[in-house]
């Protein structure tokens, strides 16, 4: 965990929500096109951001982490990693989460740069992909990693058997 | 902001989520009687956990932050608190929040006892639905101020035009 008195160490942060199912829009509509969504079945909500300072080494830690804590509760009632599930992962950018209290206003110095973010939040989720793709219970059940536009609004709903919300530093 | 590195001194932890409507399960169905929901509409999920050594003396600091962070948007574009809104309040018990990370187990050593707990987020509700039933906005609009059973699994659906996930620390 790191130490976030200083708010110079904390890299990346990381809620995780259960869930039944998700849906979440990857285009808004526009005048011609109506607005798309991707959807995922039971499975976890990755919401991520990025904190200034964060590089490519700490998103396998932050990929192993969320893939294999143990918080998603099976059929026989056993709590087990999302890949042990096996489950969908849906991953949400929200660089939200960056943001600090001062007075009645949240502010984002700490917020990593948009074309950092970026690179970052795409290395996350193809490494997210490749575990998934390469575990075998997630191929027998056709699991999916689904995720959402950076830098687009996260139109998100969500239906949970109880979200049991962690956060997770980096 | 609290100091996390020490695992002591952090006192309560909030997520905040943006909502154009919630429902959440506050009675579990049983033999006899299904289960029963509270409902929202536009407004706040507020996440909310205590941690050891909390006290009442945060519980109102932890409500006027909540209540008058700028966080909700406007029907005309401006980023407002949810009594200037006014939206909708739904609070949720969420104790899972004061995990920490251990290999692939979250533990919950900083949460503070189920006694204590309870009555600091009855405390937490009550001064919250003080604040909104003083609000000449809230009355107005028929704003509601909702929540969870402590101690229940909190069986939760909600639909955003984006969460715009926020964590408040005490």
């Amino acid at each position: 965990m790191a130490d976030q008195s200083s708010g110079n160490s904390l890299k990346a942060k990381i809620i995780l929500q259960q869930c039944l199912s998700g849906r979440l829009q990857v285009k808004p509509a526009d005048d011609e096109t109506p607005a798309e969504f991707v959807e995922v079945n039971r499975g976890i909500i990755v919401y991520v951001c990025f904190m200034k300072g964060a590089s490519q080494d700490i998103v396998e830690k932050m990929v192993k982490a969320v893939l294999n804590v143990k918080l998603s509760q099976s059929d026989n009632g056993k709590t087990v990693s999302v890949l042990d599930l096996p489950g969908d992962v849906l991953i949400v950018p929200q660089a939200t989460l960056g943001g600090k209290l001062k007075g009645k206003v949240m502010q984002y110095h700490s917020n990593i740069g948009k074309d950092e973010g970026l690179k970052l939040y795409s290395s996350f989720v193809q490494k997210t992909q490749i575990e998934v793709e390469n575990n075998a219970k997630s191929i027998e059940s056709k699991c999916q990693v689904k995720w959402g536009t950076y830098g687009n609004r996260q139109v998100l709903s969500i239906v949970t058997n109880g979200p049991y919300t962690h956060t997770l530093d980096f």
